[in-house]
């Protein structure tokens, strides 16, 4: 596997552009699309939350197409909360793609980000599909990225190469989003986290599905900026089978090349949305190990990873690593307080239960420094562990919050 | 019913007192002792986090006892991870209060508020004992409730008078938590939140554990500062039966007069302390009615009161009624998305899962700046409803936060 620079027009075959709309109010770009030369399959992945926007529905809906060929995504209004009348539009938005581009509604998907609860000014979207269209280009990926970002401080792209066979699969990727985070998205059949893969991987659209499934499970489902699961949490992959490999249609040694592409560019996109949480300076990883069932690990390392009180705490690099071990006594998971050790990077601070031999508080300061900070919760009660990633909390999230739909 | 002033030193019986025992860097009072001059039936509700604190512990084995007749608290020091040598120290404070009043350590409750994972000096304890104990009075309910205080800004106290028969039964109450509050307590067989009930009673241990446990369960746990369960969360509730009252040993009217001056009791000192949350501007009630079951009312309804993005923007007095939208929407209740109506005091913003005719954002965000915040959802599907309390987000949060272990 290497790791190339660029993003979703890195795999052959796909076309991007990102434009002006006039959705946002701070008048940068709001409107997006990705384009595959020839009909791709698509899997994706959507948030749990039963107000889900009307973007989510439409590509649900979509979704039940063999095949697709594009994606358009606009920011600065989440398009949630607004009825039929959103509905209506979301579907009015694939529509307007499938006219110009000459494809079948149900090709295109669809996907919002933004304020919640206020009308979509479809008729701005409307007017800009010409320029939206006609720009697609290869080197249109930094665009597109651009162009879904609302309150993102840098452009969220990866892109990784693996050799399958004889061919080299390329898989291309570009997310958003900083704040409403922590998924919890299952595939078709559920940030505002959008995640937007592309790849010219020969894959059934079955075995798509399976390889997003476990790589959102294991990435972006593990990564948390405030707590707040969104309405509009999107991943969505396209794979056009342009790279000629064996086709995938099974498990086996060939998929298991390709998950593990996978899997490492969502991980790595992951992370960046956590590194740029609203107001972060830090980001934060919370390993558990040593837990009874792989559910238990899971559900500890993202209960501590939402700890206001840790990544406060960790804004101040004051490493009060009580705030972890009470964390962790509240997931609920199995626990036998007398056996847990807590590791603040290297540096042991709590063993089996109570504060370690020769813990030195200011080596852990010091440590608390650094703008990776490690904390890993060893369970001591099986073998099943789990990674969850989060940002420190600063008064710069509050700020950017307490004023964000004026 | 009617409200006095006081504090847990109303009801007949009581005596307290708070002291600086050298516990707390600042200097200031730091342990505190409840005495009730008679027998006294006691029940408590600890935190039902698996790390739970050494005096949490002990208290739990103590109220196996059948009378009990003195509580001791100390703030600055959760004794939490602290091992066995944090349940020594914590056994030790209730040993010698029972030394020092000739009762047995069994009749001695132990509560404890402060940074976790750090040695408890217990000496200081010890030597401010004395002090501690010969200063306890009729009139030292504001010295206890001053000694319980961590980062609170001011003391909680309230008491009710209920007319039970041709008695007057009174209930004093203090208590303390700010931060880490999001408590999920269990009556004894389980903050940090720390509240101490005392009332003239007479009524069975029985009959106080059921009354405690109703009354917490629509009070405090029901409120929410940052979602962060404490490891140290205690209510306890002594009665002394000194009120002369007919006994209380079985439900009935007399059981109702009792349970209902409890619960508003309890129900305004949940209040007090969610409005004196950390870095907190204002007190925010959040109802959610026509839930399917109460459990789903009680979820949403804290569901919605632990968002950090609706906090924060109740601090910003923005009225982004989204975030409530896609709060209740992640809670994982039975919704109806076009059911859903949400107001923002008698405001409708929200009607049938989408944007209520003639909503005026300008009446909204002039509600906003009111100290005291109501949100309702009303869910359309049951006859169940739940009330949850919580304050707004701010900077301030995070720089108490950021810095309270140094």
């Amino acid at each position: 596997m290497i790791i190339v620079k660029g993003g979703v027009t890195a795999p052959r075959g796909f076309l991007a552009n990102g434009v002006k709309a006039g959705i946002k109010e701070s008048g940068k770009k709001d409107l997006a699309l990705i384009y595959s030369e020839v009909q791709a399959v698509c899997a994706a992945s959507f948030t749990t939350n039963s107000f889900s926007a009307s973007p989510v529905k439409v590509s649900k809906d979509h979704l039940k197409s063999r095949f697709h060929q594009a994606i358009i995504v606009n920011s600065g209004n989440a398009n949630c909360a607004n009825g039929r009348d959103g509905d209506k539009k979301a579907a009015l938005m694939a529509g307007y793609i499938a006219q110009t581009m000459a494809l079948e509604p149900g090709e295109v998907l669809v996907a919002s980000t933004g304020i919640i609860g206020r009308p979509l000014p479809v008729s701005r979207i409307e007017r800009a599909i010409p320029s939206l269209v006609s720009g697609v280009s290869r080197s249109g990926g930094g665009a597109f990225a651009e162009a879904i970002m609302t309150t993102d401080t840098v452009r969220k792209e990866f892109v990784v190469k693996v050799k399958i066979g004889h061919s080299t699969v390329t898989i291309g990727g570009a997310c958003k989003g900083v704040g409403m985070i922590y998924p919890e998205m299952k595939v078709a059949r559920h940030a505002t986290l959008l995640c937007f893969i592309t790849t010219d991987a020969d894959i059934s659209k079955k075995m798509l599905e399976k390889a997003l499934s476990g790589a959102v499970e294991e990435s972006f489902n593990m990564i948390s900026v405030d707590g707040d699961m969104s309405t509009n949490d999107s991943c969505m992959v396209m794979a056009n089978g342009l790279a000629g490999n064996r086709p995938i249609r099974r498990a086996g040694h060939d998929y298991d090349l390709f998950i593990g592409g996978l899997k490492y560019l969502a991980t790595e996109l992951a992370k960046m949305i956590a590194r740029d949480g609203e107001g972060a300076t830090k980001l934060v990883e919370i390993e558990v190990s040593g837990a009874a069932s792989l559910s238990d690990a899971r559900r500890a390392a993202r209960k501590i990873s939402t700890s206001n009180l840790l990544k406060c705490c960790i804004f101040g690099e004051d490493p009060n690593w009580g705030r972890v071990v009470a964390a962790c006594g509240s997931s609920g998971i199995r626990i036998d307080p007398d056996r847990v050790d807590v590791f603040l990077g290297e540096i042991k601070a709590l063993s089996n239960g109570t504060i370690a031999k020769g813990y030195d508080k200011e080596k852990a300061r010091k440590y608390f420094r650094e703008k990776d900070v490690k904390i890993r919760v060893s369970l001591k009660l099986g073998r099943h562990s789990a990674v969850a990633w989060t940002c420190d909390f600063s008064k710069e999230y509050v700020e950017i919050n307490s004023e964000y739909s004026t």
